[in-house]
């Protein structure tokens, strides 16, 4: 009888829910202000515009729905198996063989995928570049562990239909107006795929390019010392390792252009676009750290171009402690729309990884502004006409704009005043006779017990100011 | 290769969102001054959760997910059934039975049963009575239809763990302040249950109660006469039927107390509860038309006190032409939480009909205000310096809270123009060699074709006022 929750799905109480908004809605007022527009997509895809998009992994996770109605004889079934193939499936208890015939939709797994096949289907009805934001929950049949879920919001910001470097740069400072507005400092790493493939073009062997990469990208962990054994490894010697080395820890682009040397195409490529995005930026004072890091490796099967991340700053006084991983990321790419047919579409996004977003805000204090309850005056009444007269007091509050509510009965102060502390009230008023004749109202603070009385229309534009 | 969408689903583009977010946003902001807090939760939620709860058509239309991985062969179905009966199952292709072997979770059908769920899940941290609000999806595999979907948003305000009837007068408050925000003039009708059951009551027939009420519901639709057949139909002399008539005719809720007579104890109740509920509201004037209207029945098998119903006013100016059921509707219920195991909750509530209201503001073109494009200031560059030079100034727009973009190239002037106009922007900015040297910026009001000159600072002045 007793009900339970999807195991890896979660309820958001008022509290937390207004701290997850804090968190969405000042990212919509940034991309908004940056000319960014909001879509949504449906929770339901078809499982053909979801399969084959997130390897076979992924495939594996998606959330399939099963077919309405008698889906075992009905018209899907029929349409993709025959009555034969069907029994056999059945016989040999075959799941993978049987989904596909009794489930054709499924949930949305990222935004990405969905964002595709929304520019795909309207094209003819955008402008493009088509700078799109969206912000919706997603689901994956991941086995459940602290801090990841089954469902759960993404956020991605993208551009899509133009080449231009000008919205690396916009994007970059989304990410530092985002951070700043949080009040977390970070640092927002900057690289470009290029570069790593100039780094085994330099070494003048571009076929390892990948296993390079992912050595490189294990700086963090394991040092230069780790990354040259891995390096070592895969046959590299001690000049290779002394090329790479250097490279990955050049203190300028200029520097990096040198080591590179002007034959390496690839490598004068990824510089000058990283250049182009800094003269965009040159009259742009950051709040975070924006980091050149040219050992920055993302989504190297996906990005083409610029490649973003943003961690926290643990050097920043009060933020020693926290461990998290990447808190955003993203970066330039070729071709969004090619798995549906239509080439050539270049775009550039990025993401915040809302829900470590939150943890690293709560773990800071980050939330302490937000109030359990934003009701800001609360009115308790002693007896029924004092309750006629408070509902009355109420109305104008919430006519001028007050957030503000009563306990609905003339019940005892006690179990009025312990329902207010247990939702958190700030500031009561007490209606009581004397209250009610004088017109003079008793105001409550809950925090530290203070009391003072005044008029109502004092009370409200004291709480108006 | 090309994507579609799954049948009744939709995607929303920006100017549609912006127009839905009006909507829901100018809700939170009521619900929120009257004290009700919003919460989410999860789309997924446990099939025993939710069936048996929507009746048998209910439970054909639920939405039910497929368990992961080899679920012919996994844990749940072992669970359930034994090896046997699966093969019996499988090969009689008994989808009924097979389902709750391989599916155990469904998509959320509406937003009161998993209210009901968190309320059980959290009571203990619940501060009662509870004012929530709720506004999100809901999946119902209907058969889809023109303003029908099968997947689509619901919004949802109750108060529950309380029987006081201010709460009744505050939702009637709230409808009351939504539909005038939203400029659509409507009635809002109000009844008791408790007075269609004194009209079984009053003739001597009680059992008679729901085809009395079935046969009144259609007063709307086939008049009085019409409803005179039907209460014919059930063995209603003509006597009886002219004291129904009298009733629920009754201009005044004394008249009425008055036709029922002294002992017709429900009905004295229902009366008292109106009166009480009109009471609260005696010091607040309507900027819509509450009705009295002793013929309203709905959701009878679940309301048991007050129900409401808002229906479009179409006698006034402009509204003559709107069609449309009603576009909200709730009431006091007694037992919420009774279906997991919690009895004598009681509760009050009441919906925004979502869709509805927005075809009915489409049509009366209440959206007139939400411009195609939020972006209010849009830069055109007519070479390279001009671009760097203009997102300079972009940048100081933003910064001064303009929502503010450029095109990202110095293409030909005609192609910036389409793209301007495509996205349909009021109003745009010029800079070429001369705006760039004389700081004189050209600012074109797309839609007059007016232009004018000034500087960065008098545009951004000009904005901000």
């Amino acid at each position: 009888m007793k009900p339970k929750l999807v195991q890896g799905s979660r309820d958001f109480g008022p509290l937390q829910l207004r701290q997850r908004k804090y968190i969405f809605n000042t990212l919509r007022d940034i991309f908004s202000r940056f000319g960014f527009q909001e879509i949504e997509t449906p929770a339901l895809e078809m499982l053909s515009t979801l399969q084959g998009k997130y390897g076979d992994e992924g495939d594996q996770l998606l959330f399939k729905i099963l077919n309405n109605g008698d889906y075992l004889n009905g018209k899907e079934v029929r349409k993709q198996s025959s009555p034969e193939a069907l029994e056999k499936i059945l016989a040999e208890k075959d799941s993978a063989a049987l989904s596909p015939l009794i489930a054709s939709r499924g949930l949305r797994y990222d935004l990405t995928v969905p964002f595709a096949r929304f520019v795909v289907l309207n094209r003819n009805d955008i402008a493009f570049p088509f700078k799109r934001y969206q912000i919706q929950p997603v689901w994956r049949g991941d086995r459940p562990q602290k801090g990841r879920y089954r469902e759960f919001y993404q956020c991605d910001v993208d551009v899509i239909g133009s080449d231009s470097l000008l919205y690396e740069a916009e994007l970059l400072q989304i990410y530092d107006q985002a951070f700043a507005e949080f009040d977390v400092k970070v640092d927002i790493r900057l690289n470009n795929r290029k570069l790593l493939e100039a780094l085994a073009q330099m070494i003048g062997q571009p076929e390892l390019f990948m296993p390079i990469t992912v050595a490189i990208d294990k700086l963090d962990k394991i040092e230069w010392k780790g990354v040259a054994q891995e390096l070592e490894k895969l046959g590299l010697d001690e000049q290779q390792q002394q090329q790479i080395q250097a490279a990955i820890q050049a203190e300028s682009l200029d520097k990096l252009a040198e080591l590179f040397g002007p034959d390496n195409e690839v490598g004068q490529k990824g510089i000058a676009e990283l250049q182009e995005v800094l003269a965009f930026l040159e009259g742009y004072s950051f709040s975070n750290n924006l980091v050149l890091d040219f050992s920055l490796a993302r989504g190297l099967s996906y990005y083409t171009g610029c490649i973003f991340e943003v961690v926290v700053d643990t050097t920043a006084p009060g933020q020693e402690k926290v461990k998290m991983g990447s808190i955003g990321g993203g970066g330039r790419y070729d071709n969004l729309t090619a798995v549906f047919g239509w080439e050539g579409n270049s775009g550039v996004g990025c993401s915040f990884g809302a829900a470590r977003i939150f943890d690293v805000m709560e773990e800071l204090g980050r939330f302490a502004q937000i109030p359990q309850d934003e009701v800001e005056l609360f009115f308790l009444c002693m007896d029924e006409d004092s309750l006629k007269y408070g509902f009355n007091c109420l109305q104008a509050c919430r006519a001028a704009g007050i957030k503000a509510d009563i306990y609905p009965e003339a019940a005892k102060f006690k179990k009025q005043m312990k329902y207010a502390n247990k939702r958190g009230l700030q500031k009561v008023v007490i209606i009581g006779d004397s209250e009610r004749t004088s017109g003079q109202l008793q105001l409550k603070n809950m925090k530290t017990g203070e009391q003072s009385s005044c008029s109502l229309e004092e009370l409200i534009a004291q709480l108006k100011a």
